[in-house]
């Protein structure tokens, strides 16, 4: 017997999500099977709003409108310090860490000429253009240690005016690392930053 | 910065799910923002559609009808077999197996004192008028090792007929499985299934 058609078109979508094979998603859709019709139309609805989303036309973060909140509050300018990530998802961590107080830029990726992107694929006029109007003097480069992420940093600061800093974030061990398992390379990047105390 | 509302509502349904936290629920909010509109509509519409789909007025299945597949095919009668499961999942596992060529009967868990689940908040006056109509010959109890699974197994075993046989799946070590970390009971029980060779 195969699944009923509605179950393996569930099957379907959920397995375009990051790290869901079939199995999980079977056990997702069997999971929804046991929710009330009520949660289930709440639960279609809500993905379908997900459409009415639109991307701040000011740093390209999620938003409810044409501009983000962090970008529609003054106070976030304050410091005149703006920080680059590569995607949303980014942003959203480092807002959850309530370290940064500035503001922050989507880059939408990093320069990778491999898979063709270059400085046109990404919102770096953009970004030029927010340091110069908003008077940004300070620019941290929140990219993941890539090769491309070490890339896309040193053309950062070649097209970024020199009187504006700017600072990539700390690599290293992270929190509750464990030096025996980590790779090659963190170990590098961590022995090349270390501090004196 | 919060989340904009429509991501925290995601957020919190995808919280329900088994075995997603909040940093799986955001991930996989985050993957959707990335679809285009069309699929996010259409995977709306397949929840929505979810709400359609019913129990198998006959063995309890998940169905577009109000029999199932199994039950309308009358060659999955020919055995006068049935293979009794706790829940709907089970029932596609062992499908998936495609070592099973009789009907099922989907118990809808197994007796709990503690949950105050009783006989007859199973599915067990059902099961015993099938085995009559269908003039079924045995009864195969596929329902998960655990004491009340023991329980429930030995309480069907008295009420069903004597003439019909009644077996349990076998228990004891998984294929791939590795004596060093399995738990006592299991191998416990994997001794007590010893077979002669």
């Amino acid at each position: 017997m195969q699944f009923p058609e509605k179950i393996s078109k569930m099957v379907e979508h959920f397995s375009r999500w990051p790290g869901v094979g079939e199995k999980t998603a079977i056990r997702y859709v069997l999971s929804l099977l046991r929710w009330n019709h009520d949660d289930l139309h709440a639960l279609s609805s809500a993905i379908a709003e997900l459409t009415l989303l639109k991307r701040c036309q000011e740093c390209g973060l999620i938003s409810e409108e044409t501009t983000c909140d962090i970008c529609k509050n003054h106070e976030r300018f304050l410091h005149k310090t703006i920080c680059v990530v590569e995607g949303v998802a980014d942003c959203f961590a480092i807002e959850r860490s309530g370290e940064f107080k500035g503001a922050y830029h989507i880059l939408g990726g990093v320069l990778s000429p491999l898979q063709q992107i270059g400085p046109n694929e990404l919102t770096i006029d953009k970004l030029l253009l927010r340091i110069e109007r908003r008077d940004i003097r300070e620019v941290i480069l929140a990219l993941n240690p890539s090769v491309e992420g070490d890339i896309t940093c040193s053309y950062l600061r070649d097209v970024i005016p020199l009187k504006v800093r700017v600072e990539r974030i700390g690599m290293g061990i992270p929190m509750g690392g464990n030096l025996e398992h980590l790779d090659v390379l963190t170990i590098h990047k961590a022995l090349e930053n270390r501090r004196s105390l």
